[in-house]
């Protein structure tokens, strides 16, 4: 067989792969917008079916033959195809390296574990979840030896999401972080100068809601030839294909931030997937580069666009206009602070811009306490609460308010919490990449002319899909690797503006 | 390995072709629903990747291997195994004996044909499409060589939707029936007593028609929590598995009979696949047993219960409430003649139930022309228009309202025609037989009371599935073959009554 047939072997294995996604990525969709009740079981087995069959396929012999053989002749290969080709021989190995027994059972114990999780949040009780917990943890812990210690042992499960990001950085980012916001939260707390927010609670017409998701994801950019806008319980935005990337959100007629922010947080991921280059096409690079990247975007259009006091000064009459009675009284001023509220809260998910990292690096520092210090599972609950006491001065009452909130460790996702701070982090420093080349950055956002923005957004950040890791990505687009000062000085003087001046 | 094994080894890989199939029905849903236009390219091959995958599976060496243990063991195994093992090997057998070359040429002729043929139909002009029909017709001759003919060539195409019907067969009960709707064609046309149909074109607010689309699948039985209704061009049901069977349909704010009846006729059969015994799910008898009897069951449920004068007496004045304006002065009467109204047209899928067989029995003897009589593609135009002039008494004029009109067989699909008026026969000898085990079967409508004709379907049509042959439904639903005196008598008493009394 010659090279080019070789290769034209694994690119048509690539897109096969890339076929059955779009397959497996409709049913998921098509299961939390709007598949019948009945559908339930027989689809869940469906999704079974197509997800092992990509596993195998990614493991197959037929992929680490042309693995084999391409590797050989590497420095032949165009650059694209030895990125893919990287690309596919790490999920090849961290695929193969699992004995295919014990990655079964580890499918069956997660399944569980999400049961008995959503029982023991319901009734708040840690004891039930507890033995699941340390079962997953055992796993990975083997999983870990299998794929190879780095530097501590956790650094191998944040590679899963962010690759090349270490303990060893986290600790340095997490702690300069912690230490610049920890103040600043207690200062706003003593601050007498608070937001009304009574009036965001009030009653928000759901279909005028749902007009103005659709026309922010308009405005902003989002490409409806290209995509969707469904509603769903837990929003999310995915992947069929480059040409098809839909987004999901919910509407709660007493809380119209949930549509609103959480649409163009949506917005955000989508737009990344919508431009990455379409010579990606069909294959494993055709996606963002790291969970971390694809944060730093969600996050740019739901804070640095969407919390902008310049965005509200063009859109603020449109929302004024869609529930009059709701906003009649309420000054574009105090709209703005209302919408940038910062307080304590026990729940991630509903906290605001400053204080979300601290639940972020909370998580950060008890997984890594459990991968790198053997700490105990029963004594995981107590550890929670005394690092939401240190850092944000408030003792969750009971578990469900702590540390069963989330869902992510009953799935065995240990290590994803950090991209979520990650993202913050890319975000702030692009921010100020942005204002250099962009200098009439707030001007733009004022007269909602995003079209530069996004421009700049996939030129550096969009279009390279997995070409680039996220360390190329911000070092090539900022001229320096990742810096936490960007997003310390950002929130330093949007929130030392909103409450302390 | 044990029977017990190879038995379930048999029913896993069905049980794969089934999820597969569910995928793939899904694809072809979105497509055809709501997904974005830039999905279309990506979309289109990943349909294709995954039909070619249930074609290998069907024709796989596992298949042939264990068709063949289970074979030898056949009697040891229980009735609906042998059911499931007759249909894989007639599926193997179908699929295997074409050339896997030749039936990837064929794939690619299908495709290019539909091309071609929507551009002579735009443009009807016949020659355009004249060479590939050409090529079509050659394909399936040479596959029916491969297939091994039956008592007629044509009689192996009929086959492919209609298990062991025969053109024996056809001309009898196809003759007697033009005979029989011909001269009555003739009286009506010729009857001074013509309903004003003026109203039926005036303005249906969409979203009412939606409303009533909604409301008349709930009305009949159709399960919610088991299917969807959406919007599309060309209105089809379709299962994705036995708890999700989704119908669609097309509203047209000119023309209500569209959503309306179309949405009734789906609902037919929707309600079939809806019903089938739960035992079979996941098999390859999950499935209505042929085109034939599917058709019998959405024609019972449009012309029977939709277009019935009883149904109307309660439920005109709700269609009168969601179009006031329109029903204002139309009497009861004066709709159910409107909606029934029986004239001479080219297109079938506009045609009424009176005349529509007449189109069916004029591309069946056309069929038969090109397969059993070598009738020149050249000279199919001439023979159409003809035979127009000889049943329906109008010549169509021009190529586009006459013999390019559908779209069947530019997809090769010959030998499909038929099944339509053979659901019209089986329709009517079940009706036959249910008003002797339901008496009031006219109350029961006028009642809106649909629960016991639904049971009744479903105790002799729906459950069976494919375990029972369509010639078996009917024998044991009505205890006779298949009886056209049911139809002809039918639409005599119907249209008598209407036109000629």
């Amino acid at each position: 067989m010659s090279l080019e047939s070789k290769e034209k072997a694994f690119y048509q294995l690539l897109g096969k792969i890339a076929h059955y996604t779009e397959a497996l990525h409709l049913l998921y969709w098509d299961s939390r917008t709007q598949a019948p009740k009945k559908s339930a079981d027989f689809r869940a087995e469906t999704i079974g079916q197509l997800s092992s069959d990509i596993f195998n396929m990614k493991t197959s012999d037929e992929m680490r033959d042309l693995l084999d053989v391409l590797n050989k002749q590497k420095e032949e290969l165009s650059t694209d195809t030895q990125k893919a080709l990287e690309l596919a021989q790490k999920e090849y190995d961290e695929n193969s390296k699992i004995p295919k027994e014990e990655f079964k059972e580890y499918s069956i114990l997660q399944s569980k574990a999400e049961h008995v999780w959503v029982e023991a949040r319901e009734k708040s009780d840690f004891s039930l979840f507890a033995p699941y917990l340390k079962q997953l943890i055992d796993f990975n812990k083997r999983f870990i030896q299998y794929w190879g210690v780095k530097k501590t042992p956790y650094d191998v499960l944040l590679n899963n999401y962010e690759p090349d990001m270490t303990v060893e950085q986290l600790d340095q980012k997490f702690g300069a972080l912690r230490d610049a916001i920890v103040p600043l939260v207690k200062k706003i707390e003593a601050s007498p100068n608070k937001p009304d927010t009574s009036f965001l609670s009030k009653s928000f017409p759901i279909d005028k809601q749902k007009e103005l998701s659709l026309f922010f994801l308009k405005e902003l950019g989002y490409d409806f030839d290209a995509g969707r806008l469904d509603t769903t319980v837990h929003p999310f935005a995915v992947t069929l294909s480059r040409g098809d990337v839909r987004v999901t959100t919910r509407y709660d007629e007493h809380d119209f931030r949930m549509a609103i922010f959480g649409t163009i947080h949506e917005c955000g991921h989508a737009i990344y997937e919508q431009n990455i280059d379409e010579a990606l096409s069909g294959t494993l690079l055709c996606d963002g580069t790291s969970m971390g990247i694809h944060e730093s975007q969600s996050l740019f259009f739901e804070n640095f666009i969407g919390r902008h006091e310049d965005f509200w000064k063009t859109y603020y009459q449109k929302l004024q206009e869609a529930s009059p009675e709701q906003f009649k009284d309420v000054s574009l001023e105090e709209f703005v602070h209302a919408v940038n509220e910062s307080k304590p809260t026990y729940i991630r998910i509903e906290a605001d811009e400053l204080t979300y990292p601290l639940h972020i690096i909370i998580r950060y520092e008890i997984e890594k306490a459990i991968f790198n210090e053997e700490v105990a599972v029963e004594d995981l609950p107590a550890l929670w609460n005394e690092k939401y006491k240190a850092y944000l001065g408030i003792t969750p009452p009971n578990d469900a308010l702590g540390i069963l909130q989330d869902v992510h460790w009953s799935d065995g996702s240990f290590g994803y919490f950090p991209s979520y701070a990650l993202g913050y982090m890319y975000a702030a420093q692009l921010k100020q990449q942005m204002i250099k080349d962009l200098p009439n950055f707030d001007e733009l956002i004022q007269n909602g002319s995003f079209a530069p923005i996004k421009e700049w957004l996939t030129e550096h950040v969009h279009k390279h899909g997995k070409r680039k890791k996220p360390s190329e990505i911000i070092q090539d687009a900022t001229g320096e690797e990742l810096n936490v000062q960007y997003l310390i000085d950002y929130l330093t003087d949007k929130y030392t503006k909103l409450y302390l001046s």
